[in-house]
């Protein structure tokens, strides 16, 4: 078979669609002899039986392997360097109380951004100085909860936060260590709506009007200075960005120094990972090491120490430990131009997965239940709901038999799915499942129905009918009809 | 002060930015004499003391008007050319049991895709009967129900559902009702991921396939056919796409009418409303008495009975209906190449409205607790996400002096902002209250911290510190200390 014009470019015609290639996959993804994914230890199968499609999978091991890697990979390198590192968490990526407390388990602190996610890395039991807390628009409210927790250290974004955070400090008598968040002019390569360092943007402020401000930061009693906080963008592969902004923050960072203590450097998250194939991310050691030669550098150059430095990885370590397993409803073969693409519709959709709808976002998928010698075809996997742009991923090749009734598996969906799902035409939203050594453990329950109808008032006022109504209600239907 | 370059073409400056353009926002929209938002007959502001921000708001006495009005002027045109017209509310756009009852007492159907959708309708006690089905990829367990509480119509949208449908419906005793959701090639005027007739889509099958699949269908002895359903977009202004539409489709009508009868036409909805200044939807008198013309002329042109047509509209009747109340938290003015942009922060964003961010959609804000005499300068609302993309307006115009705790109003958010709402970041969904006469009646509760760890399961499983943390904890704090 010639690889199918409709393709994009970068999708190469797989020799066999049924490889889940190295890089794309949990770590403890693979086949059985029968076929079947296996995860955790567990068969796609199995997991499908007992808590229902779609369903976001997470593996344990790979998750906490994830967050143990990197972050031995960064201390080793920055203490080659002489000094130390604190890696965040980006609970922004995909937050539960039992992934907060893998991450803690693992040495990591919590990034949070929200009252909410304060309130998640809380319950999960986090001490309150090990949580950093930034965002553009904290709320009076949030900004003294988090003094009133004690958390570890807040980001001012803008001007009007200084007084803010330092009278929430002083109304709790507590001397609230602050970053500031700058930003360095650099452009990371990146999809344009998750560039996050250029001036045109709602976050931080100019590494112009930082010394100023780091001023009137120093001479607010209740707050302690720890340094600068930058974030260059999202999946972003390569040193190059990094490096750029390191150097024009440390610029900075020396001329800060002549007024006090600076005792850190914040140089945010952004580590990319593979959706598909043609995604080729930095390894985790070679970047950090390649972070630290520019850290050392530029700070030998200036003849300064070198700072603490802190990053706050979440999509690298969570993105690559979940997928997402659907059932296949119907299929749909379509003729464009000549060539055939084949629409293969689940269970769920922009719902569970709005990247694809909100970045252009591509994704690798996979049959789950069994393998296939059928010759691959090129593949648009949808969603179910009322909108054409429902596609969870726009172009993959799977075996040509895949018909409804098989089990589907997306990959490289632990990061941004579940924290950006909806409700969108009332469907629930998935459990989140984590499976290690062949014991899977629900992590949050998925939507009912009811739960959907819950916060309507108007329910039970006027009905006609017995509010019975559940998408289980059926669970035992005969099986499918023939065509 | 001229116009600035960094905004869109489109957008003018207004002479003054106080104002509440004609056909943007709810009817009963006014200004108080002293220039605070009034919305059915209810301030902003008291509506932001009662229910916090942000807040949906709908006002139902210009949802249900746009609702009657708009049945009024489809039944008038279309009785005008001997035949009468089904209406069906496009519940996706919005749906609550309560504006569910507003549309079924006015005179219109339910239009759902999910068995969530359909739970919602039939607990706002809609006969069964006036409730339409449609959908790429209902799940067996969705039709069953569907076939069980005898909803009025089924879509069928693949060949596989005919069978799926008529067992369901026989295992219920029942002959059910169906349409058959064709693809007319129609590429209406609009934004590629809302387009839905073109042939590369998931929906439908093609016009050619069409008299095969309907004589499988009439060969069902529990289905009932009752005629072709077409939708080719989405906020379409304009009756051209429709009358190229109604063409192709009457041409396959016709034909079909050889085996058997052809009772209805559903053209689908996809009515397009304003959003900013810079919109001009078709007046809907105008484009009812279009549609008639066309349906009218190619009926005689054919020599057949003309049919009942029925037609879906959603964001036409609810969007309009609706804005959102948020409370700005800072501001940031920016130099992009010497000229001057506003960021205005909210306390909400792309959880409470991602078509911004989805779609590149635009938007139109005003101050909602006062006006201002203060020169227009060009803004960009945005949210309090983790994210650069999290807009909820691109570029409009505001008074200069817009400050932390202005209220602002964003018009024109009734359809597929709550719908689409999400978590991210963990901030909870506002609540939708509904105005009319001066009193505020809520129709979906907002979502508290707790409402939103109620699924996480490891909440309560190791937490070092009490699980009090909510957003309001800390309502009564001091005011807004000066920068």
């Amino acid at each position: 078979m010639a690889t199918n014009p409709l393709a994009p470019a970068w999708l190469r015609l797989p020799a066999d669609a049924n490889v889940l290639a190295d890089g794309l996959w949990p770590a403890t993804a693979a086949r059985t002899p029968q076929g079947e994914l296996l995860i955790g230890g567990c068969t796609a199968a199995a997991l499908a039986a007992e808590f229902g499609t779609p369903l976001y999978l997470i593996d344990e091991t790979d998750a906490r392997a994830r967050a143990a890697s990197l972050r031995a990979a960064f201390e080793t390198e920055f203490a080659r360097i002489g000094t130390s590192v604190h890696i965040y968490y980006a609970g922004k990526a995909f937050l539960s109380t039992e992934i907060a407390r893998w991450m803690l388990a693992e040495g990591l602190n919590i990034d949070i951004c929200s009252g909410g996610e304060l309130a998640v890395a809380l319950a999960a039991g986090s001490p309150p100085n090990r949580i950093g807390y930034h965002g553009n628009n904290k709320s009076l409210a949030e900004i003294d909860e988090a003094c009133r927790v004690g958390v570890g250290t807040i980001v001012i974004d803008s001007p009007v936060e200084i007084g803010r955070v330092a009278a929430a400090a002083a109304r709790h008598g507590i001397v609230q260590a602050v970053r500031l968040r700058v930003n360095s002019g650099v452009h990371a390569h990146t999809h344009e709506f998750l560039a996050t360092a250029h001036e045109d943007q709602k976050f931080g402020v100019t590494l112009d009007d930082a010394p100023a401000l780091v001023g009137r930061i120093r001479a607010e009693p209740s707050l302690a200075f720890r340094g600068l906080h930058c974030h260059i963008g999202s999946q972003i592969f390569g040193a190059d960005g990094f490096a750029e902004s390191a150097s024009r923050l440390l610029a900075v960072h020396a001329a800060l120094l002549d007024g006090g203590p600076v005792p850190e450097l914040n140089l945010g998250g952004g580590f990319g990972i593979a959706y598909t194939s043609a995604d080729t991310p930095t390894p985790i050691g070679e970047l950090a090491a390649s972070l630290a030669d520019i850290v050392a550098a530029e700070c030998g150059t200036r003849g300064i120490p070198v700072p603490v430095v802190a990053f706050e990885p979440g999509r690298y370590i969570i993105g690559p430990a979940g997928i997402t397993l659907y059932e296949v409803g119907t299929t749909k073969a379509v003729d464009v131009a000549g060539n055939p693409r084949l629409y293969v519709s689940v269970d769920g959709g922009m719902s569970d997965n709005a990247r694809p709808a909100l970045y252009g976002a591509d994704y690798t998928v996979r049959l789950a239940g069994r393998v296939s010698a059928a010759e691959p075809v090129l593949v648009r996997l949808a969603g179910k709901h009322c909108e054409s742009g429902d596609i969870v991923v726009d172009a993959d090749y799977l075996p040509a038999d895949v018909s409804p009734g098989d089990l589907v598996a997306v990959a490289a969906t632990g990061a941004y799915c579940w924290s950006l799902s909806n409700n969108y035409n009332f469907l629930g939203r998935p459990a989140v499942v984590a499976v290690a050594e062949g014991t899977p453990r629900m992590l949050v329950r998925g939507e009912t129905i009811a739960d959907l109808l819950a916060r309507d008032t108007g329910v039970g006022a006027g009905s006609t009918t017995a509010g019975s109504t559940t998408a289980d209600s059926t669970a035992d239907l005969p099986k499918e009809p023939s065509r």
